[in-house]
């Protein structure tokens, strides 16, 4: 049975918003972001309440954006890096919106936007909201060490994006839309380093685009951008290699949100974290897209599906990897 | 906008398998469960890895019971409560069918057929999986103490169950049904005991069960059961009396996984896990639909959605309810 689906009818994007901190807003694509927060703790007392306020702030401004209310929106489905996915299990408590948790790692946005828009697409709801968020701090709380320890990064390492990303999608046609899907399979070529988990993910990427292309029909000059999320600098040549012994060229129009989202000559090997596709669709690509400069992208989110309890029993970085194809009505 | 669906067309019900351990075998239900590991550990280096063979256990008996293989299947969902979801993980990995992971607490399973019943009513795939675990010792470690120290338990604890449930759905029409779905909204009344979980999530239940009552258009009386899972004893006194105060009388109806599974008079408060509800779904109940000795039920799987981070640092315990109807086409 095949796992790539071609929407019943494309699902519009109604609204979308991004925010992040200090750093992703010193990055490259800083300027596209909605809410910049000064501070990576917002305010708040700790790290886990600052990822719950940048969840909800997304969501907010894209209900504000959309014109839309609380009470429009059928269901919510998303997650985050964390443990029990709390930051989005809080935010979805105080938003007050029917929520399906998600977990899929730095996949989960993609995963979202998969599954809301085949249930729109059905029938089931006329708006519903996908979202992802991830914080540096509370990531390397839960995964590494203690940030007062200052651990030596290795050259590998990609640094966890601190911020979210959402998109209001809707069974109405928009100028934008999500238009098919396929949800991954579970790879794993053998990796055992935590640090390198762009190596870990690239052929999950691979499996996935190789599939997609294939049971689309499509060629890969028919879309603009085929964007990773994310690889970082090594998994990213990882994948282009691989991707050339399948007869795939993807060189010119590879993106990857790792490497998009933070200037790559100074850190680590590029971003990661949930938050780091979501943030750069929703500010960079969909604002292209919505402006008519491109017209069709391929958005390919890849997870490590690993635990810290899993890498200390020895055990190596299943990964995962979903599509999603958008473009523009014209 | 409802978060009420009902289905665009039933979901047939192809076959469906539970495990469990030494525990649950000498439980009330243990001779409905198809698959008996002798030892918690089932031969297994370590807990985890046990519940993985235990999750890919109940996947492959339905499978042998459907007479289906692996390629037929097109999607899987499912989920279990350790961090990032790795016994599931790890296991769609070795089973290699796509997958999608979700987190709900002991929600899952209810999350689950709700997702994968609506994308199939909708056409997208002729098969998929749900499917949930747990494990009381990889719990206890993950959330609460290491099993050599012997916690003193609290009267309002309740006991994490070892096994899985898996059933696998079809868009072909069978004898036993899905019909609708709710899918929950967070709710949070406050409670911050993180060993007294029955009585956080009764509100939840309630909110998804008033919910459901009211649009579906049934009466509590259309049930043959109100299945809740998992609110042990407690947490079932505090919904039968909030549910009494909504004049909605379920106390001839309503049974709870979490009283189901274990000898209620000298097993704490009763089960949870994501095994719990799924294990007496798979057992008892799709049983009692499929040789017709009972016509309807409402699922109502109910998810503490708290972490060990999240009551350290004085948060109350979030929950949610997914429902679904199952039911004789006779």
């Amino acid at each position: 049975m095949s796992n790539y689906f071609k929407l019943k009818k494309p699902v519009g994007i109604a609204a979308y918003s991004s925010c992040g901190g200090p750093k992703e807003e010193n990055g490259p694509i800083g300027n596209y972001i909605d809410i910049h927060f000064k501070d990576d703790k917002t305010g708040e007392k700790s790290y886990e309440k600052a990822e719950c306020k940048m969840f909800e702030s997304v969501v907010q401004n894209a209900l504000c954006k959309s014109g839309l209310k609380k009470q429009n929106i059928s269901f919510m489905s998303g997650g985050d890096l964390l443990n029990q996915i709390i930051s989005s299990n809080f935010s979805a408590r105080d938003l007050a919106i029917p929520f399906i948790g998600l977990y899929g790692a730095c996949s989960t946005f993609a995963e979202s936007i998969a599954i809301n828009s085949m249930l729109l697409s059905a029938g089931y709801g006329e708006y519903a909201i996908s979202v992802a968020s991830s914080h540096f701090s509370t990531a390397e709380r839960q995964y590494r060490f203690p940030l007062e320890f200052a651990k030596q990064r290795k050259t590998t390492s990609q640094w966890t994006v601190t911020g979210a990303g959402a998109i209001i999608l809707t069974s109405h046609k928009k100028d934008v839309q999500v238009t098919d899907v396929t949800i991954g399979k579970v790879i794993d070529f053998g990796i055992t380093d935590a640090e390198n988990m762009g190596a870990a993910m690239a052929p999950a990427a691979l499996d996935t685009l190789e599939y997609h292309i294939k049971n689309s029909g499509n060629r890969v000059e028919d879309y603009d951008y085929i964007i990773t999320g994310d690889l970082g600098k090594l998994g990213s040549d990882i994948l282009l290699s691989l991707a050339k012994e399948k007869n795939l060229d993807i060189n010119n129009r590879h993106i990857d949100c790792g490497i998009e989202i933070f200037d790559s000559c100074k850190d680590d090997c590029g971003g990661s974290g949930c938050a780091c596709s979501a943030i750069v669709i929703t500010s960079k690509y969909l604002r292209m897209l919505s402006e008519k400069k491109i017209k069709k992208i391929l958005y390919i989110a890849t997870g490590a599906l690993l635990s810290p309890i899993s890498t200390m029993q020895g055990e190596s970085i299943p990964s995962i990897a979903h599509a999603v194809t958008i473009e523009g009505t014209i």
